[in-house]
């Protein structure tokens, strides 16, 4: 029988980076956690009147749940975690742009000399029955009916070499990667940096396109089901994710080809290793069928997303432990 | 009743660059072509053992079939070309690696001291009737048969300001953007620098992966059939698209990022326009619902799609004019 | 006795663009050549209320004198062009911003939802005598004597593959690659593409920062005279230059980093030539000795130099051509 | 009379990283430190067999000596870092390539297929009396005396948002900068962003060209003085040095025209603020006046510098703090 723990940080319980903190819980292999985590603002958005950069304060940005510490978890293991339900926990989300912040602005990095462009907020109201999650425009009518979509921007481990993260960056230990990959239904594999690998979770999104182009996803609170699991050894150099239909390997830094770069490459390399196929072979199988999404295009590194899709060939990644998952996850909903 | 005119173009008739030449065929808006296309290899490569750095001869690379000019056309008019079928012409396609080309080596922009990667071609057997094109590892057993999907690599008109742009070059006038939504069913629209228009295409593909990674793809002669009209005014900034699902929006640059950018703002434009909103919701919006693939980050320079679903709104781009070419191409594949 | 030259273009005989285009002047190896330049702005800003974007007309910016045909240039040669004088033909100058033109600033590229900057113009006098040109701050009383430091922003030859390219881009062509190395004294190598080669020079600059960062430096036009030599054979890959100080190389695209190693690449490959140096040797030795300067980071193209220093050891680059024509550089201003 | 300490880690004291650690010594502002430190190898690679990825561990790269705090210092002052003397502490130093380390080779970050260029390791002779270090190539019998131009590499202070970054990194808080600018004579600048600031400092190069190409420069322990002083508030976005001829910006992110771009931005808000200068007539004067070296264009981040010559006004950066300092560091030059 899987083990169920839950895990709900009070306000100040909250993490605001990756690494140089102790555990809020520690858990075996195998055991599901119910957990609740908080919208990138904190909570603090309650109305399209609330502008971020006036309530929220750096750097308590996208606050994050853990670290969940998995006993066993050696440095060189592969985290395994499952994300059986993702479900918002509000029936009311946001949106917004800030300040210097998004794709199509001068940035902090991308430093130009314009003023910034309007903060502005948007409201959605969430029908988790329904499915749907509501755009109405700011300066017209518009109304439309989006389809939820839910997942997490952020999910990572303690990075390595002792380094202590932003919540808000993405690299090799995950953290805001931004892809809507991370969605129900998949597993996503980390590589355990320090002892007990120290998972943590947040920045739940009730749908976001490719890009995350304004800077911000339709930001949600969030009650998850995640099963968490360990693979001995075989630690990715970047967060890789598997779906029923497709391997999935991710690319976090700039600039964005250098993200596609290192995606394509771990993909590459895998399927050289599950297809026992020379390197060059891999190369050209991967460059025929392979999807190559971007994460996002707006955070402090950049993430691009590279597919290789499973019904190609019958394949095994990690002795068959996503199918595994699955199943325990199904079980754990049809039970529960 | 819809012209129908044929292209095919003698051996030295084919181009190598948008720009600087005379047409080969004139039509009057509201025609369909029935055209043929060379490989990328000008069909020089045969088999496994023909290189294509020996056998290909610089600049004659990427042949293209056209100008076309279109009636009419004047700057800052709009070409639409409707591909209504595209089908591999051969039984037989090709795809390598060529010395310092692609996306996971050292290239001559990207240059670097290592010396090239093995080059090596890849034969794939193509069966139109079972829709399939067959990979075979060159260093291991592997075959798998891959389902066919036919596009168009390099589709563009003549440059503005007088430029003549090699083949291989995507830009603001298409050309060699490599993205997999170039396919059958799909509306494309161009703008018009020169009177005509001066519409080429070429360098089709029997299937390829978002980047196209190595390089190339599963490089095919295509039989063809493009409905080609005319839209007056209202050039677009770089090549847009529309399919029955999505509207799509194409940057051509380097890096990959500003490629993003470009086609996140035309989108964001193109929707302010079609949905009347302001520019800010039309960016939250976008932000929302896009989506964003790779096109090719290897040629000199490299394309990002952005798309919108239309499944979200009514949506009438160009006063439904994709709709009704679909319809008359579907009219010519049921009479012809 | 050196043949000399003239070449001042008739206001219709300018060309904006490299390649495409007959020879306005054919010349023996050897040649010096006395000759006109426009500004950017083809003479059209004549005080700070002549905003470009409103007087000049895409795309007649960017004027450059040529092209110069040499005798006995063929494909694969070396153009070797020694400045022996480059002098503000007017006691005015003007530099100016230009809507989404720049370094920081949202542009067609790096495209951004922000409006543009403001346009505004700024008068230089420029005093040939005093060797300064006098900024005047606009919107405050700063007035400073900047010293005169007159180069050439455009120079270049036609492009290979039959393209033609906007005198606004610089390429493996050369073209406007606004480096201030570009200056008297130096002598730049450029690959013949085409026979004649085709040599064309505009955008004089009284002086420029590295970068260019608002997108224009001091336009000036200019007398300037040139001494056209032919090396056979050995073309670059992307322009050269040579000073009494510095062997310099360039790279030319996007994104910066990219411009970077090109630079840097060919100037190692150039000193394991001149030293007979084992690659990695050369790697080494550049990599402690070689400065790194940006040419421009506004245009199509970005361009960064690398330079080694000459006194490090007696270099002898193309059997010492450069101080041949140097000499008669000087020869010819003592005579004249 | 300036207060002297000293710092001499242990070699179990040296720091990899900046921030998450207690300080080493607690100085007042104006104190000078006479410190000692360990060349990147952490003084592992003692002849040109010890290969550094044999003989040196991951994390243990880069040692800094620090942190040292100063008395009195919060967050949003600024800490003022006099170099009064650099001196290499060795007869011998060592450069190398590293695998997948430099600019010119794939990456970690620019993923590629190449196997790693050949590591290979350079010993230099360090005559300090002389004022060479000497170049002995590995394949040839080339021996070339060049001129030392002693820096450091890497100074900075704990990172804001409570992050530990590896001392490899650049970014906002100084670090790996890896720019010859960093030498004696010059002031630096940094922002405090935890109580005391905790500078650190390492990473001594005998000397090295701008970009560090081959990803080292020539490598050597130091025998430094610093002279540390507070300025209260007034904190820079970014490091900024200041010598007797220049103020200079840096800008430490990727892609390099973002690095570019976040040098330029501060330099020209610098410029309007020491000038009283409109925004945008700084961005013309910069523009015109300024220099823009690369530092790094290898690490985990870029870095570049931008540089104001000082001659051409009479500037007072922070109430002309730098001649102060210089002052007291020659004068305790005079008296030791």
């Amino acid at each position: 029988m899987t083990e169920v723990r839950q895990l709900r940080p009070t306000p100040d319980q909250f993490a605001y980076a990756f690494g140089g903190r102790e555990p809020l819980l520690v858990v075996r292999p195998g055991t599901i956690v119910e957990l609740f985590t908080e919208d990138c603002y904190a909570g603090k958005v309650t109305s399209v009147d609330d502008l971020p950069s006036e309530v929220c304060q750096f750097p308590f940005l996208n606050p994050v749940t853990g670290p969940i510490a998995v006993e066993g978890a050696e440095v060189g293991d592969t985290l395994a975690v499952h994300f059986v339900e993702i479900t918002p926990a509000r029936d009311l989300a946001f949106s917004s742009t800030f300040p210097h912040f998004g794709a199509l602005t001068g940035t902090h990095q991308t430093a130009m000399l314009h003023p910034a462009l309007e903060e502005r907020v948007w409201r959605y109201d969430i029908d988790v029955a329904a499915g749907t999650c509501t755009f109405r425009a700011r300066r017209s009518d518009l109304v439309i009916d989006l389809p939820l979509d839910p997942f997490h921007g952020t999910v990572g481990v303690a990075p390595a070499a002792g380094e202590t993260i932003m919540s808000i960056t993405p690299a090799a230990h995950g953290g805001n990667m931004d892809t809507p990959e991370m969605r129900a239904g998949v597993t996503a594999y980390f590589p355990v940096n320090v002892p007990g690998g120290l998972l943590a979770i947040g920045d739940g999104h009730a749908r976001q396109g490719e890009g995350e182009v304004c800077g911000t996803a339709i930001e949600s609170a969030m009650n998850t089901v995640v099963l968490v699991d360990l693979i001995k050894g075989r630690a990715p150099v970047s967060p890789r994710m598997e779906s029923d239909s497709f391997l999935m390997t991710t690319g976090n830094t700039r600039p964005l080809e250098d993200a596609f770069r290192m995606s394509q490459s771990d993909l590459v390399g895998w399927t050289a290793e599950l297809f026992d196929l020379e390197l060059l072979d891999a190369y050209q199988l991967v460059s025929q069928v392979g999807l190559a999404p971007t994460g996002n295009v707006v955070d402090t590194n950049y993430t691009m997303v590279a597919k290789f899709p499973k019904s190609l060939l019958g394949i095994d990644a990690y002795e068959g432990i996503h199918q595994r998952l699955r199943a325990a996850g199904r079980d754990y909903l049809r039970h529960r």
